[in-house]
């Protein structure tokens, strides 16, 4: 399928975009991004991700080089010219080229359309396991490019017949590689708030459940896996997904739990409507 | 200067090499690197640089698509064509085109000519001044990409008429953002040996000092900066730097020290002879 993407001002098939290799992204990790998708053929939540990533900019110190009406502009024109019904988004920014490798002159700004990979259906019918490792990461607060770790985890991942890692520090627990954590604990939702990044689809959730919900943000450790009855992850491409398993823990009696299933339910209502 | 790079199994001028959009470098930063010079048109150092490479590539479950042969040749043949006496050569390898943005496939190796950016003579004469900064590298031993603390520094390092950071974690030092440290005690010279990425000019002015210096590695705190004699820096680039100020410490007498000069003669007569 031919995607486009929008590099430093032109609009170009993606094959055709490449970055010099005295990028700083490139050569120094010193980047960042986001990532949201369509529904309806328009961005969903597009304000709280615009502030997202301005956010994150501002953070590594980098100006972005165009408005949140232009960027608006270049999405709508990607959806357009992909000619698919819904299209993901990627916005990569890096500290752009460099003449002495280390010195940032003017950012490179790239806004790319991307194939949707869903989640299979089984995960959402059987719940996923994830595996445990001590981690928390550097400037979670900001989306940088540094995935480092996850990467280095995909071997161990796939030993375990997991799907992905949660990541703790000293027992408290903070998120997934590339997504948030959330448990019920009867009709209390508990979201770990430090060492994270503020996903939206955690921000969406966070405001559907809090009519059915006591929503609570704050430190969940270890310890509280135990007696949590369900256990869940959001993200843009996740949505609202059960987890069952964490290392050798079962949550609750390892199936997806009613109220992830309200949840998630609420969510597919609102992305319907979008 | 028209300066020449390898790229996945061609030679190109550098301006015509380019990392497409789905290169894990890029987009996750998953990469890493290492970084030399020639004397006298032979690249210093080869074998431990190789080594370093390798064991990096290893330590980020990486193949390296060369030996160390081949490399020789492309590094020899970079040198050929850049028609200069000595440049310095960049290795990148990253994790490569990925397909859902997170899986390794094959990784993609970029072997570059670079044009030195020698030290200014006056920073050997005066000695440099270098910031604090409470911070540990992840994986600080693997020459990986990630040097996001210290571009984000970089304005504070200016404003301290500063020309780097030294990075201490609970009072223990371990290394500047691209260079390690040593500090002299009278004839003792001692280096930090955890937290650091062993530096290859690191491992020359050791060899180089055992004759003339009791060589000890271990925990350097900064406590120790108060009675040290003389402080230094060294990368393939600084050689044998002195640090005259540390913060708002002056190290010795402020100037630099005669020891660190009798390294720096040491090791420029190595080189004088490579």
């Amino acid at each position: 399928m031919l995607m486009y993407g929008y590099f430093n001002g032109s609009i170009l098939p993606v094959e055709q975009i490449a970055f010099g290799v005295t990028d700083l992204g490139l050569l120094r990790g010193f980047g960042l991004f986001d990532y949201f998708r369509t529904y309806n053929g328009r961005p969903f939540q597009w304000d709280w991700y615009w502030e997202r990533f301005a956010n994150s900019a501002a953070k590594m110190h980098l100006p972005v080089p165009i408005n949140k009406e232009e960027a608006y502009r270049v999405v709508m024109e990607l959806v357009t010219k992909s000619r698919q019904p819904d299209i993901a988004v990627r916005f990569v920014m890096t500290g752009g080229y460099s003449p002495d490798s280390i010195s940032v002159v003017n950012p490179n700004l790239l806004i790319m359309a991307e194939e949707i990979h869903p989640t299979p259906p089984s995960q959402y019918e059987e719940g996923i396991k994830v595996i445990l490792d001590e981690y928390v990461r550097e400037m979670a607060e900001v989306k940088s490019t540094d995935y480092k770790r996850v990467i280095l985890l995909a071997q161990a991942i796939r030993s375990a017949r997991a799907s992905d890692v949660l990541y703790q520090k000293k027992g408290e627990i903070s998120e997934l590689s590339r997504s948030n954590f959330f448990i019920f604990k009867g009709d209390r939702l508990i979201t770990p708030n430090r060492h994270i990044l503020h996903g939206i689809t955690r921000r969406t959730v966070m405001h559907l459940a809090q009519n059915d919900f006591t929503v609570e943000e704050g430190r969940v450790m270890l310890s509280d896996l135990y007696d949590a009855d369900e256990a869940f992850t959001t993200s843009s491409t996740k949505k609202v997904l059960p987890i069952v398993q964490v290392g050798d823990l079962t949550i609750g009696d390892g199936k997806p739990g009613k109220r992830t299933q309200f949840l998630l339910d609420q969510f597919n209502e609102l992305i319907g409507n979008w």
